[in-house]
């Protein structure tokens, strides 16, 4: 467990390592206003930065405080769509490599980056390794995987499938977690039982839920509604007594409170959210008055940033991704988002749940 | 072609067969506020309307004009997820079944039900028999098909998979076509093509565009992103030559008129336009000072009930869906949407151009 440290430590600062080198138009000065902003909104925080000359250069000028970060020189970023294979292979100086290997030494308590989810997914599970069920799940997984005639899934030592997850806003202060949101794009049922597995252990740290209510996205409520997919993740999920099942849920009650947990695909989860977004965006983007009264419009608790900032839970370490095309102040909450889920020890709290599998 | 009229006839009247027992919460009255608010959007509206006793009570009480509607009781409905076989043998009478036969024999332009989606699909397809690409796309398809390894497609005449379309406001008077929308909860690579053909045609006649740019929904706008069925899709789509495909689509571009047709399997297409519904729902649902202010800030052609009504496309005749939770507003458009594309012919028209194959 590298990034186990004391929880006295933990109290005092948050290191977060930061790949200063992704996203879709990352200028150097986005990342230093992104810095900024971070540490003001979170006081703990400390960061090591990787990236070029330039944004180096950039940290200084704006005067950002030297005793609350420190620089390293990584220039190599890693193209969005680059092969699992050659990402391996070819990028062993990127920032985005060097932030991992911070978090599995101990160095920094997690990272933070907006470079390309293939990539990052890949380099996480290498570098950090994957986590694992505990053995009544990985007997709960085997005896599904049986009945519904899928004979050939073994457990690998109980190894589970990341995914990203990310809080939506359900309420005043209120969130719930919906996974996955593209870590894989393609997913079989027993996955979504592993999703299902880390959002609930997750959901009892981070939003602090005794017995966490999961659901299933689907096109309607009604068990006949769907495809295989959710059919069988439905047995999987439904019949392990450590989860509280809800039922299914549709794309409109997604921010209605009626789960803590969601559990999708990555394909879906992904489209879904980012056409949620797309419709926040519109209300806020209108411009000039329009904009005014959109702000008025919001319920508070609904802000389009706030979404920003998807863990990727299943690795042994805390793995932060920031939309590659998020602003300076959406990177901000999504750097906080790594320094909180550090704060609370997320990965190693997890996998201490995992492994003892009530 | 059952529903073929002199185009004369069509600009004097729309005649639309109502399913008047579907839909989540539908009490007559709710029903009666919609034909009358149909009936005052479009002055051209006359309805067959199939129900209850009391829904014939409410809207004689109501004192809607009867020069405008015929009632025909029909009392039975059909539950939400009853099966295929089930439908089809023991709801002779249920007013879905009646509507749609209205289509059939021509005595009605187009039909509309708030009922379940499976049995919708099921019976449209059913009664009113599926439409079929000509013989250009047949044979584009089977190439395709054995060039991907799908040896086993055999042309079938060339009957397409029906989908559900609906028009995605993204500008003032501006729309695109997303489909499918939940006709089909699992779809291969080659109903994705058929959904690309119908939505193309589609689009040239109720969007009056020459040459609609198509687009496929995936989780990135590179060429690796996503899963096997969207990379397959984009073969059959990309390589006919009578289509204008523009590329992947990210699901925060569904409403920035980036595209006239966006293509994507039923599941996705439910969960991510429901969870688009859903926020723009929080916008206008904050009650008191915070609608007013939610109106005033909303761009004037995003109204959350224009998304209502969607057209079952691929099946020869005109159906349209409205949701089964619509409000009375919501279900009026439907309704003129339904008496829109009869006026437009597009049935009989969408045939006419499949088959003519250009």
């Amino acid at each position: 467990m590298a990034i186990a440290k004391d929880s006295e430590n933990k109290a005092e600062r948050s290191c977060v390592a930061l790949d200063g080198t992704g996203g879709d138009h990352r200028d150097t000065r986005s990342v230093v206003d992104a810095v900024r902003f971070a540490m003001a909104m979170y006081p703990q925080l400390y960061l090591i930065i990787f990236g070029s000359n330039q944004l180096q250069d950039d940290l200084l000028k704006a005067g950002v405080d030297t005793k609350r970060y420190e620089f390293r020189l990584a220039q190599q970023s890693i193209p969005q769509d680059e092969s699992p294979r050659s990402v391996l292979k070819n990028f062993p100086h990127a920032a985005m490599v060097k932030a991992l290997e911070c978090v599995r030494s101990g160095e920094a308590d997690s990272m933070i980056s907006s470079g390309g989810t293939g990539p990052l997914v890949t380099l996480a599970r290498h570098i950090l390794g994957v986590q694992h069920l505990g053995p009544k799940r990985i007997a709960h997984k085997e005896k599904i995987c049986s009945e519904l005639g899928h004979g050939s899934w073994s457990a690998h030592g109980g190894k589970v499938r990341p995914c990203f997850a990310a809080r939506i806003p359900v309420g005043p202060n209120r969130f719930a977690l919906m996974m996955d949101l593209g870590a894989n794009a393609t997913c079989s049922a027993a996955d979504l039982y592993d999703f299902a597995c880390l959002g609930n252990e997750c959901a009892k740290i981070s939003l602090e839920v005794d017995s966490p209510r999961v659901a299933i996205l689907n096109v309607g409520t009604e068990l006949g509604k769907g495809n295989a997919l959710v059919h069988e993740a439905r047995e999987f999920i439904e019949q392990d007594r450590s989860l509280q099942y809800v039922g299914f849920i549709e794309g409109n009650r997604i921010f209605r409170d009626d789960a803590d947990v969601i559990i999708t695909d990555g394909f879906t989860g992904n489209v879904a959210l980012k056409a949620a977004e797309g419709v926040a965006d519109l209300y806020s983007s209108s411009g000039g008055m329009k904009k005014f009264f959109g702000k008025l419009a919001r319920p508070e608790w609904l802000l389009p940033w706030q979404y920003n900032g998807s863990v990727l839970l299943g690795v042994n370490g805390l793995v932060v991704k920031s939309h590659a095309s998020a602003g300076h102040e959406a990177l901000a909450v999504a750097v906080v988002e790594a320094a909180r889920a550090a704060h609370a020890s997320l990965a190693v709290n997890m996998q201490r749940r995992l492994e003892s599998d009530k």
